[in-house]
């Protein structure tokens, strides 16, 4: 494990109380998987089976658990969710497999559900044993003791590497009913995920069905959790779980009346997102990469990407230099269409590249004032089509690499 | 201009004393496009026109001496090449192409040959215009004082963020005859070459045509300057030259005299690409990834690139963390076919993971001893198919941040 670093500096400066939410409750325990001296389980109990959707890391290596969501998805329902960190149990054979069926086991009696009831995540190192003979007593007590306010308690048993832990809600009407999204998230590092990050988990109350939910889930994640990486490295354990605890009287993802609700639970999805690039490992930085004129979204999408994720760009934001022929590099490099003599490329509003070279008389003394920013904005115009994307990565700091190089030590 | 860096600790212990080639000759000069106090430009002029053969970065956003040298390559001959450091004459627009027309109209009149038997390089800064007019005189002195001994001081010439020059030969025979092959290269960073790296040039006099020349060259360019990664930013400049100076009495890349030719000239090309990846910015360690077992070639070298490029095993490998997990990550995440219950890693000798869990009874002592050593090879069997891939890479180490947050200052 890391050494304890401190706070990233660019943490929210509030954390929101999240309100509780009809039909689930949420307990955490010391089940002493890896860590001493802190919570490292946490458990969501729905009082009646929930609706469920999901998305999960494309890795083609993924987690037991990963694999145990993804067998019990078609069912739609849940009843318990148990999550544990210090131990991924990725890459664990057998044993990995029988980890997740006896935890699931245990869960499933406690819950006092079906097998298939029950979802799993794991996050911390990978190729260890996860000893599941641990989690026995605990998931009963937890189940017995859940409140309905441990949102927090329950972010904070679920962090590895986060400086801080990662919680969101909205509230929002459906036909004249206040209903609420309360999430939480984790993140750090091998963030860059092609489906989900990391942990995540969303839930409702509004009276939607799995489909609508879904179909938000895979909608929104494209733009935030999809939008956002911090060294391009993606998890074998990426897992974003969304849950409504309500009726499925709303059945049809384009309902006129839901507008408001989809609205509020990307934003959801947009605050954890966020919150994990903001606790980038090592960070000092938010780059938000804006690309436009693009011939396709895709292509929008790989430009900036190529930016967020590379090395050199990251270490001059680092460096607090406004080094944009490393953009330029990095338009390149990506391999969509992009006319170099067409390039336009701008830190926050200063042009500092026009028409394939340095733009005639910008300040580099204003370029170097801005480049002190927590939250450097690179906007890059390719000039060639109308297709937009933005993503968000993070400075790429010498923190970084002393954190990584004894992860495991 | 980053800091002088101390001579990597990677850089070979002896560096060759080049031969004479037959109708080649070589000088330097200070041009002062940038430093000062050091050689910045490099002239290699041939006796007779050079048969000529080159590949070049694939960028979208290439330099306006790629476009140049794209432009003449069809003719396929060469009388002078001109490189200069300091200034990389990329993302310039109309700007650098004006200076690359100035610089080799300077070269041809110097040498005497038509426009497109000129060849030119730049490295160096991106975005800053380069002053073409500094090359006036130079090139003509160059082109008068030029001697066939010049190669080291070349090779030195044209180093930016390198720490050491980098110069290769070999000796050969066909046909009961001996020839030559001398290299030079630049590399340090925005290492990733997709087709070619940075600069380097070959030089023989082995009588071969340039349609033999590009096909050797495009074939080992595969497995030498393309296998190797710093950072997987790929450079807007990259470039390949060779020349050969002889008749071109051989015109068949079959031809069986040419065997032995063809493996020497691939040794050069080997022995730059691994200088080039002994000197990576800020590096400690080389990472030789040698995959296996993959369905397909194309496969095999994505996953290697995956591997090699991958913030967290860099990381790791810097730290001496023999972190097999994020192999497994890497694999999973270059999105080519993998089974994770097949998967074979090991470090050097040692496996350590295998049928996709971890070795029981493997030495973590015996391993952790080998991960101290310079060159840390990482084996990866797929176990679904035949084919392989080697790739070399680096470890990311806080010198590297150092040395590229503050690049242009």
């Amino acid at each position: 494990m890391a050494k304890s670093s401190p706070v990233s500096p660019l943490a929210p400066k509030q954390v929101p109380v999240l309100p509780p939410i009809k039909g689930v409750t949420l307990a955490t325990a010391e089940a002493g998987i890896k860590y001493k001296g802190r919570t490292d389980v946490m458990a969501m109990i729905f009082d009646k089976p929930a609706a469920v959707a999901g998305v999960f890391t494309k890795s083609k290596c993924p987690s037991a658990p990963v694999d145990l969501c993804r067998a019990h998805l078609p069912k739609g329902r849940a009843k318990i969710l148990v999550v544990n960190s210090g131990n991924a149990n990725a890459f664990t054979g057998k044993k990995g497999a029988a980890a997740t069926k006896l935890t699931a086991e245990i869960a499933a009696k406690a819950a006092n559900c079906d097998f298939d009831e029950v979802y799993l995540s794991s996050t911390g190192v990978i190729g260890e044993p996860l000893d599941a003979t641990k989690f026995e007593g605990h998931i009963e007590k937890m189940v017995q003791n859940a409140s309905p306010d441990a949102w927090l308690q329950s972010a904070q048993a679920i962090m590895t590497t986060d400086t801080f832990a990662k919680v969101a809600t909205q509230q929002v009407e459906i036909d004249g009913k206040t209903y609420t999204v309360n999430g939480m998230a984790k993140g750090a590092g091998m963030i860059a995920p092609d489906m989900a990050t990391m942990l995540a988990y969303i839930v409702t109350d509004a009276p939607v069905s799995a489909a609508v939910l879904q179909n938000y889930l895979t909608q929104s994640t494209e733009t935030t959790f999809n939008a956002v990486t911090v060294d391009g490295d993606t998890s074998t354990s990426d897992t974003l779980l969304a849950f409504a605890t309500g009726p499925a009287d709303y059945t049809n993802p384009e309902d006129k009346k839901l507008v408001a609700f989809k609205s509020a639970f990307h934003d959801v999805l947009h605050n954890l997102a966020m919150q994990i690039i903001r606790d980038g490992e090592g960070i000092r930085k938010v780059m938000r990469i804006e690309v436009e004129g693009a011939t396709s979204k895709a292509a929008a999408k790989k430009i900036a990407m190529s930016i967020a994720n590379s090395p050199l760009v990251k270490t001059a934001v680092a460096g607090e230099d406004a080094n944009w022929g490393r953009i330029v590099m990095a338009v390149g490099k990506a391999g969509e269409p992009a006319d170099r003599d067409r390039l336009q490329i701008r830190f926050g509003d200063i042009v500092v590249a026009r028409d394939g070279e340095r733009e005639e008389g910008y300040s580099e003394e204003a370029c170097a004032a801005y480049m002190k920013n927590d939250e450097i904005v690179i906007g890059v115009d390719i000039g060639l089509g109308s297709e937009r994307f933005t993503a968000w990565g993070c400075d790429l700091t010498k923190e970084y690499v002393e954190i990584n190089g004894d992860y495991r030590s």
